[in-house]
């Protein structure tokens, strides 16, 4: 039997809400609310990504937005639970339709989600609204698809310029280009590599992805029901391939930006690229960097490098262990990048040491897959939940909260796996759960960095195969090694650094100028005032998806399930610039 | 409410049917069976596809078949109507799973269609079975995935024999081509145009599917939501050599199939191939023909033809209308091609004339889209009916109650459309709805021919901008015409001729034998005793999708969805033959 109590106590409480925003009556609208309350917001009320927390900030929100956002006609699209209420609604506003999930505790809403979905007369054309394809009648001046579609990609060629120009044709890239293609937003995606999936197929050689496929589908075509849970490197690079040449996109391989520059007067970037070595210059209105979730790649400073006999590579530039075969090589790192290059390394017949200058949060695949992909799983598609309801379920939790029911997720996962920490402890690899305790997930947004989702190499150095020399940091190299401080030395006749890379304002940086890069500041990260994270709390992902301080400017990256979900923000929020809707941006401190 | 009235009627009969079958009481099946009742099965009970008709049909079938098939643990599984219940029900059989959809009137059985769905042991890794895609653990000897996917494509070219050999890489080919990979069968598809895709890229121009994008989804990859209702021919063909690759389908293009020889000895066929210009010998277990729903074109004699000062080509060798521009043209033949090149013509600015020597079945686009095609649309897809169903559904209607439906939906047709039609036949075109009137769709299962949905052609000939020559033969060619039988003459530059193609065992005859190809005889066509479609009745398309008349030979065809549909049951007699489980075909009367 479906239960209609949490449906009516949702009803009830949407429609006091929603009284209250008609009226304007912001403290009837805080009334409805816990002390202890939070308001996430995705471009409907703030036109930025935003969570307000705690009433002040809500009335604040509020009072500088309410009256231009207009919402109404506010429903409950499906609820459930008892004392605690979760309820999916959608509402409209003065520019488009939107959707959102709230919770309430005994009568009282602890969250609320709200979402801007599509602007009002420019949906995308799917479902009922699709494309014809063909117009009916006989015409003499009748173009093909394939005709237009080569005028298309002639066009910005031949002087016409694009309203939009994404910088980094991997994944992130090419999901916005799709979004901003259905959007009608003429866009040109650029990739310094020759093909759309190279940035998958040029990494080493056994990588295979290490989320399941129900977080990774992109937009539009998901991934079929044959498709492998965990997507081998070069697999991806053909489905990005594919996606590009089926949804239509401008991309334009072996493309590289050299520089970038924002004309004030004239409200549009002037950017130098290079397409398959000759100049070309666009002038974009919008400019997108999608060049990854990190920035360039970090190299540790290493003393008397230059005595090292052996290559000294970063992991970003390792393809193939064969060459490394019978040869000693010492990893520097101990996240997943340091733990697939040692894998690889081994499997090639090298003899590899992995050195871990800080302790790492390792989770088995299996594990996670059990405990925390509930959402993104075959159970889930059978009742019903599809990757787009999961992403949003998965956006109405707060910030701010997950890091409590993190810890409890990692309490139980480190009690279901108490002996393969031991084992990987004695061995002397450091391990942590994040310095909260709140695990790899927590670690992904505030720093991107610090774990592995263990498919394998744990188990090579529980056996020893592959050697852990922690707690101790690096003195200098030698001819044939690595000598530590505590005067230990390690032979090696290579080097992989694994050790991350630098924050994206760096590349913003390189092509449009260091001032502006600085202005921007740090990409990434929750200003969790953790390792690495430094404060003050923002609440969000930093400059991501969102207007930073740079008009005309955006962030764009992450793994594929961020890539995906953000990308239609990003998107609509462009669309709503080039039809010049207004999106009066609520930022009270600059990102 | 959800209404149980109808899934008790339809348990309750079940019970019954289920029970007598494991009893082996043909009786007593039968009592449960209205007089005039069809069996249409699916391999499930004839490892045939196959319509039982009358009592006396279904009783011969189950002496035969039913100690060896086993069926056990039916189940209702979704139910609706009240004195008319339609049923869908789950079984299984000694070789696998199935599926099948029942009809009761007053309690008693008028239809049922039962189909094996998959083979114990054998089932399609999807879902929950779906590839790891990683072996997880460090392994020194392994292979990567486009390791693998690379050798699995060089075995062929190195003297390894697929199991099975698709001629013809079209939509059936590829359909079917990427069922048996599924299945683990495998499988080489030769293709005489260089890439996946071309036999749609080389049509002409303007060409665009009549049919719309619900009725035409791949397999295992459905078409986004923003993809158009009518797709035009070079995306389409996009489209399918992304298919190709994604599926990882192992497609030799450029390649010609020269003959083909099966030794009754080995029990497998000889082929030589021509790849490249360069000759190929495979000796693949089974051959499956899917080089177009019919055979060679069709061209008619024309008497003093040498005289005639033009070109004469066939509409399957028309491509492009500009070199006819400004040029006097007539077009031999009133179906589709005919419609859609005089449109081209037309459009390349052509002077135009249409032969026509039959009547055509015309019906408006619009028109079918709105009245036939109810079960492939977006309100099916909003209320849950997606294609897979859609299709079983379609084919719970045996072919024999066909005719009575379809005349009483071109009744409604006709009357709506009444002022389009007499518009058409005062130009003197020819119009009919088939022998029995039963319109456009019956004409497509017996002979492929002589049918029309009109997107703009019609509205020319209406204009007159196309000019109709019907009601009399040509008599004879002259160098700048055409003369007819009643004396007139018309002027014509060119000839079109748009007169379809011969059957499907033409091709056969050409490659395998004469004498095998007339042993197999007419393909296509339901035995309707209508013109071109002789008796006897056969109740299914004759010679497609099963067992012909010569061993591990198959014909596989069709537009699209039938592609989609039969594809499925054709992969299942391979597999099971290639896994050698029994597969008693009842054949009482060859096809």
């Amino acid at each position: 039997m479906h239960d209609t109590a949490p449906a009516a106590k949702a009803a009830t409480w949407l429609a006091g809400f929603s009284k209250a925003l008609s009226e304007g009556d912001v403290e009837a609208v805080l009334a409805g609310f816990l002390d202890d309350c939070y308001w996430r917001d995705f471009l409907a009320f703030t036109w930025n990504i935003k969570t307000l927390e705690g009433k002040p900030a809500i009335a604040a929100m509020l009072e500088s937005q309410l009256a231009e956002v207009g919402p109404s006609d506010w429903k409950v699209t499906q609820a459930s639970g008892s004392d605690t209420v979760e309820a999916w609604f959608t509402f409209t506003t003065a520019t488009g339709a939107g959707s959102g999930i709230f919770r309430l505790e005994h009568g009282k809403c602890r969250t609320i989600l709200t979402s801007l979905q599509s602007l009002a007369g420019h949906e995308e054309p799917v479902g009922r609204n699709r494309p014809l394809g063909v117009r009916h009648g006989a015409d003499r001046n009748r173009t093909t698809w394939s005709e237009r579609r080569a005028a298309e990609e002639a066009a910005f060629t031949q002087g016409s310029d694009p309203y939009c120009l994404i910088i980094g044709g991997g994944q992130g890239g090419i999901m916005l280009g799709a979004r901003l293609k259905q959007l009608g937003v003429p866009t040109v995606i650029v990739e310094k590599n020759a093909r759309a999936g190279d940035s998958w197929r040029n990494r080493y050689r056994s990588l295979v992805l290490h989320d399941p496929v129900w977080y990774d589908h992109l937009p539009y075509i998901h991934f079929p029901a044959n498709w492998p849970v965990f997507t081998p490197k070069d697999k991806m690079g053909d489905w990005l391939e594919m996606y590009v040449k089926v949804m239509e996109l401008t991309y334009w391989g072996s493309t590289e930006c050299v520089s970038a520059r924002f004309d004030e007067g004239a409200r549009r970037w002037t950017v130098n690229l290079r397409r398959d070595g000759a100049p070309v210059t666009l002038r974009p209105t919008q400019l997108v960097f999608a060049t990854g979730a990190y920035g360039p790649p970090r190299i540790v400073p290493l003393k008397d490098q230059e005595s090292f006999a052996g290559e000294i590579i970063h992991s970003s530039q390792y393809s193939d262990g064969s060459v490394f075969a019978g040869r000693k090589v010492a990893v520097i790192g101990a996240a997943s990048s340091a733990h697939d290059v040692a894998v690889d390394l081994w499997e090639a017949g090298a003899d590899v040491t992995m050195i871990q200058r800080s302790p790492t949060t390792v989770v088995r695949s299996d594990t996670l897959m059990e405990m925390a992909f509930d959402i993104y799983s075959e159970d889930a598609v059978e009742r019903g939940l599809d990757v787009d309801r999961a992403d949003l379920l998965a956006a109405a939790t707060p910030f701010a909260l997950q890091p409590a029911i993190q810890r409890e997720l990692y309490d139980r996962i480190r009690a279901r796996d108490a002996g393969f920490y031991e084992q990987l402890a004695a061995r002397g690899f450091l391990l942590d759960f994040g310095p909260d305790e709140s695990g790899l997930m927590m670690k992904a947004y505030r720093t991107g960095s610090g774990y592995y989702i263990d498919v394998g190499a744990s188990q090579l150095i529980i056996d020893g195969e592959i050697r852990i020399k922690s707690g101790v940091e690096i003195d200098r190299l030698k001819p044939g090694g690595i000598r530590f401080t505590d005067g230990s030395e390690i032979e090696a006749d290579a080097i992989v650094q694994s050790t991350g890379y630098q924050s994206m304002h760096e590349v913003i940086g390189g092509i449009v100028s260091r001032e502006v890069g600085e202005r921007i500041g740090t990409c990434w990260g929750l200003g969790s005032g953790t390792r690495n994270d430094p404060g003050p709390w923002h609440g969000e992902l930093r400059n991501m998806y969102k207007p930073v301080a740079q008009e005309n400017l955006w962030i764009h990256g992450g793994n594929l399930a961020l890539s995906r979900f953000f990308s239609k923000f990003l998107a609509l929020q462009i669309k709503a610039r080039m039809e010049q809707i207004p999106t009066p941006v609520y930022a009270p401190q600059l990102n």
